[in-house]
């Protein structure tokens, strides 16, 4: 391989947790699709607000695609990606 | 205030995410009692388990009792808490 | 307070561990500036390579000046912020 | 591999970041042994203090002797490690 596309990356979501299934889907992305997401990081913000910060690392393309499929989900009010890349070095 | 039983710690839950409400649990936690949490942090173990790792403060009771309350969810295989204290300092 | 300004974030820094002083930098302005870092997560990438993920809120003026100062840091190679806000709900 | 020995824990550290190089440590660490550590989460608990929780995995021994060092490092206060495992599925 020759480590195009590869790129580390922080998705950001903000959900409602009472009206939201973010964790549900979160979770079984990251059990699904395993090389993705490194960690995960849930931040209380007030009684009803969630704030979860992924680091995903690997291809683009996929990367991209979960981080749409988060930012759409049901009850998240919003949603960004940090994407960078390091070069070679990252793909190691 | 003296203080006295303010704490800081590491609650650390392994589960399996298919037969757990472990995080429906957390996040109502989480939310219901805003000073205790301070983040978490979600890794994926394999297609089953998760390892969750929360960071706790506030005084010794409630922080024990929120561990008691999640080692004991149903789906939990393992789990452990690590206390900490630095004296004084630590209630700021 | 009318929650103007008010926001969460995800600042997200990949570095050079070799060549950076940006953990130092990061700790001391942790410390410095105690609300406004709930807490950070740390993804090693390569050899030499660190992306960390840092979740803010506060005032919108130094969250941005924060971030800033972090991005622009020796050693920081790649860096960016994403804002969220979820309105007055947020500043609670 | 019979995943004897392979396990999940979280390394939990609190210290003092003035008087410390657990952040270098750490960091070294994870680069040189980049299988042991996940991740970690640093939380800020006062002026002086932080909290460090590190998601390890991997073999038994490693892990435990990644722990005994970064609990021996200077001006560290309080460490401790929550060991789990969940038999031959944590190996995959």
């Amino acid at each position: 391989t020759k480590g195009r596309g590869e790129i580390a990356g922080t998705i950001t979501l903000v959900y409602d947790h009472h009206k939201s299934r973010v964790q549900q889907l979160l979770t079984a992305l990251q059990h699904d699709q395993p090389g993705l997401i490194v960690a995960s990081m849930h931040v209380h913000l007030d009684h009803d607000n969630c704030l979860e910060a992924l680091v995903a690392r690997g291809r683009a393309e996929p990367v991209k695609k979960m981080a749409d499929q988060l930012i759409a989900a049901k009850g998240v009010k919003h949603g960004g990606l940090t994407i960078t890349t390091t070069g070679k070095n990252l793909s190691a």
